[in-house]
């Protein structure tokens, strides 16, 4: 809850550090003005309200009129945020803002992306751990707003079993069983298969959710088929080298999630600036 | 000095968090393993240090054992580090871990094909302050290693006077002069100018370096020759809308450096796994 | 993670604030002495790792010796650890290592006492969110010590849906809708019920497992068979005005968990001191 | 003075950790209501303004009404707090503030028992150094509240010279001789004493006050008896094994100060909900 | 940006601890007051704003009404500012209030002497790193208050190359040279020199100032006639046993800068008090 | 406790920021040498602890070899310590490392002055809570290394009743009346008094300390005649406007403490210089 505040924070102090040489030299103290914030590109608005929480937590006077809402689609020259009050603190908050929410709208207008290719499939795109350090409820959120539902937030909130975890406990089995008669009686157990026998074994030792590896076409429709059949009651989703280009073949094999990291490790950022206006 | 560690311990509570439920239920206590950490692209290696701090941060019995250097071009399947130690601690570290370095090459990897295109001219490539908050530190030690130079770390150790303050300052003359009086006299001044009036006005009042920003080929050539010819001491500096394809282009004009903001705010994530082998 | 090593040094500074006057002014510096840490009381030994590491937070240098593991049973005038080193950093920690001990043996004794209770039946003693603040995991994990399973962490890890929530969301049916269609797919869905249409309800709508609250014994048995009956998938957990003398009844009705705050909210502390032997 | 802040910010985190996955799924936003929270004991109340201080928290927009004030005497069903405003906040915070509140209060109560069982008498009940971790100030202010005196806070604000104490520093005189040329001089000098010896001695060689540890009725009134002839200007104050029902007895002795650890250490959780009402 | 009120919030800690007795229990509880904050020594007015701060961070509902601006001259007996409110919260604030204000005050007190005694030349007094941990920045601004202007604020935003950096690197010029190459551009390179030998490499090898440490007025007068003479854009620094006896002397020899340890590292404390008044 | 790791991070944090641009362009990465750090000035040395701890917080791996103790008297040149290790290391701690020793020796030093000069008299000179913010424990720690005794550290752990608590209270036997019934009971009772009136009514409605404030020599004289004939138990402190001119006229009235602003708040530091010596 309070990891936000805690990274605008952060960031503000490695930006600002001992002082903003240029504009606490340049402009005259007390000088107030309107600033607008625009998008240069087409995007998914998303990260509004942490754009304004930077401009508030440098200066608490700042005054902040959002123009869109997290969601909203932008066209290029569309303003986000008008931001009114002292200048040196708009200046001095600036790329700090900017940075937050280049970075959210994003994530948000990547994942769009990918939720308008599957759009017609019952699959629901889902993202991964793979986020940025320090940024996981940010990213997750941003994913949320373009369109798509959050996997587990982290190591605590769900059980997935991976090769590792296998490879670790001695078989599928002893994995499948230690899981369900340890932890905590809420969680799901969604188990990681490569290959058809890793598919069958984790069906038949209990997996509630089994998460389809680096499959390719074939053999996706195949563990899907196979599932579909004789285990109607669990939940599909697949993964790995899921690009824009190829989500929608994937999405109609019929599984009912499929997880992309590139939703949050590699989303290029929005052209957004800020200019005075008054 | 201390921002990447709390950032390495924000990053592995927002994974850990409560606990991981899947490794501590299936894995038997005790057990140890090799793990490899490997690349599935090529890449510029680029924070392996802390690739191994992560690990050593949450079980500091880990043996940590680099294969690689930062800086060290990468070919697919590169071993990066080999971790030995208590499974348990190994996976609960390994996402965080990974999300570090996947990042960091990413970085390293993006800034060295710029730096190849412009390897013949004299142009240096430089970052800019469009970072992801938290991690300024990292991403500019990654453009380092990527063979970049870094421009200012932040709003405090180098003066860079834009549109914005000129416009508060009320002119060009102003800016410059307040700066010069003003500022840490161990400070250069840089100003930002758009056209070949402002940087006419700039040499002529006293900047040490001008910022030629989102000039066409042509504007950029006229400004280095004006500058070249009256004002021999001072720097140049290109900025705005730079790619792959026109680096090289700009840095034929004969400017000093190149800034390019996609260095850390859009470098793809390098694609990067840990198993464990034994 | 790091939240038990926070709690430390916080109840490090409340204690020793400015400085221990007492053993500073009286106790000649470098004396050095064993230390052993017993119990007046029976108890289940817990928290024994913690014990050390207050010790070796306030002073790195003193030597630590377990004498008991946590789950042991201990009787009057064991010994849990004995302390090696300088007499003025026991002295200074003392108060505040036997502290943590004894609290969470406190609880750890105590739960032993209700799993004993249920030991015949199929039930499993699990824990609340009624935990001390600060203490979340040290608490439960002293639970896990005592024999019994952890409920969720916390609001982040599962789903419970109570009278509360189903006022808010307008019906039980549409509470249990929303959930299904917005949480993250790996969480199980409980839903607390009160008497049996709630628990009707419940089944039919989609409940994975439900909370029996505050039944009596009649109520909780109805709600069991019509449960067992129709909906075998689903898991029981009873709550609510469990006592050491009521939890066997309970376990009777057939349930497969059985949750008490008074674990975590109400166990007396076990009286452990600490004496200097040489 | 910024502790319980601390503790509060702590406690949230714990329990909402990446977010409150029940409420955010069913709940419809913006929906408000108002709470009501009650006691179903009866009890002393404590942390009235804690109780809301953890809403606001949370939700500063949220309004809070007390309904009592800490120390007043309350029936079952009483209120101590409404608290009105978004739904989503209320049931974030609920769990938090009540752990909160149902310690405080069972401490206050708890004291309040003691109080009144030695009213006749001149000794007054006063709490120790036995509390919960990263809790002192907030358990010695319902102490307070429950009509105890406080003792030293911590081991900065007060002398007590312990036989481990005398037993490093090589005799009870050495101890308090060092005490007086040493520590700071508005600290008066108390000193343990488990028998007749050493009371005499601890009153020969200088203390202001006698901790009476730990004797039985005979020792106790000898004890007493002996110090208030020699020694008037010294205070007495016995501890050890005291429970409800041997203070009175012990207070019928003469002593000053009688302290109790259960006060803080092992006082059972009073039970207080809360329920939406509107 | 944040570290004022980190340092205040340590010093009322420090200074407040678990609470102030005296005031507990000699004040009633509703009391409310005014205050007087006066100064019982001729000053320059510093840290006006923080001595407020102070106040607020302890009780957000006093009223604070400054008397006087930063950098204005203070007599005997003025007033600085007003508090209205609690008196609790105004005693158990005004030493750490005080502490704060009185060392500010007496640094720019100094500084506005030196300034004073270099007022007929051009050479500015600067101030140095030697400033009391934690207080660099509440230490620099009060410099600039006192009429002075700011060297580099930490290791970051200024070169500075040292007789320690020249023989770690082998040459002034092998110094000179990395520090051109590595070093961000924005910074201009200053270099310490002893004696002529020094000035004349760092001047022929491309310092862009230097500093001329701990020479005689002979030297001093040497190494600017040597500078001035042959490299005219190179700007000068005096330092090194300058006191307000020979400041005026050191600048009669035409340096441009005069930086002073003692400003932040001994000028005494201005005796401030505080006085309730109703 | 963790206080003085807390303010050393602070100074490494606000000279270090984003790295030390002069260092690092400038020395060879790899380089060892051994520093002697030295004092320019006879003093008290104090701080040698802290001294190390710099270095080492900087880098674990630098070897300290100390050559003087806290107390020992060094002359002009004396050696206080060794650093072995990396160049770079030991030249981006040395200014925060001597900004804390020259401090601390600079209290020492002048606190020995003080004691010295009141060496025949049974007086001891004590410290006040008038310290730099964030400094209160290593400030009390050097008043002791130079020979004087500690106060109370804060307002938590001794009772002052000063003028503005008298006025607050409405009398002075209010303000005692209520302390000695609500005030921990191990804490003595200071009372501040400006006359020989206040005096009197201090000694007789139950002070246990008189702190005699900025009287003249003759009312000095008359108040310490007036306790020492009718209240022989009570001890007396002088305070207020004491030099080193004074002191010992002061310690001739036969109080028993006296206490000095001026050892903590305007002590000169020490000139202390770190250099390489291979």
């Amino acid at each position: 809850m309070f990891s936000t505040e805690k990274l605008i924070k952060m960031a503000l102090e490695e930006d600002l550090g001992s002082g903003d040489v240029t504009t606490l030299s340049t402009v005259p103290p007390g000088t107030t003005a309107r600033a607008l914030i625009k998008t240069k590109q087409e995007c998914v608005a998303a990260g509004i309200q942490v754009l304004g929480l930077v401009f508030r937590t440098l200066d608490p006077s700042l005054k902040i009129e959002a123009r869109v809402a997290d969601g909203d689609r932008l066209d290029v020259g569309d303003s986000l945020m008008m931001v009114t009050g002292n200048v040196i603190s708009i200046l001095m908050a600036e790329r700090v803002a900017l940075n937050f929410v280049q970075r959210l709208c994003g994530i948000a207008t990547l994942t769009s992306r990918f939720v308008a290719e599957v759009e017609e499939y019952k699959a629901e795109i889902v993202d991964t751990r793979k986020t940025t350090p320090g940024w996981r409820s940010l990213e997750k959120y941003a994913v949320q707003v373009g369109g798509a539902r959050n996997h587990r937030h982290g190591l605590f909130d769900g059980i997935l079993i991976k090769d590792n975890h296998i490879r670790a406990a001695g078989s599928i089995r002893d994995a499948i069983d230690h899981a369900i008669r340890q932890a905590p009686h809420g969680l799901k157990i969604e188990v990681e298969a490569a290959d058809l026998d890793e598919v069958k074994m984790a069906a038949r030792f209990g997996a509630d959710i089994i998460l389809l590896d680096n499959m390719d076409e074939d053999l996706l429709q195949k563990s899907v088929n196979f599932v579909r059949d004789g285990f109607p009651a669990i939940k599909l989703e697949a993964s790995g080298g899921i690009v824009l280009e190829n989500v929608a073949q994937v999405a109609a094999s019929g599984v009912d999630f499929i997880s992309v990291g590139a939703l949050t490790h590699s989303a290029p950022a929005i052209d957004i600036s800020l200019d005075l206006v008054s």
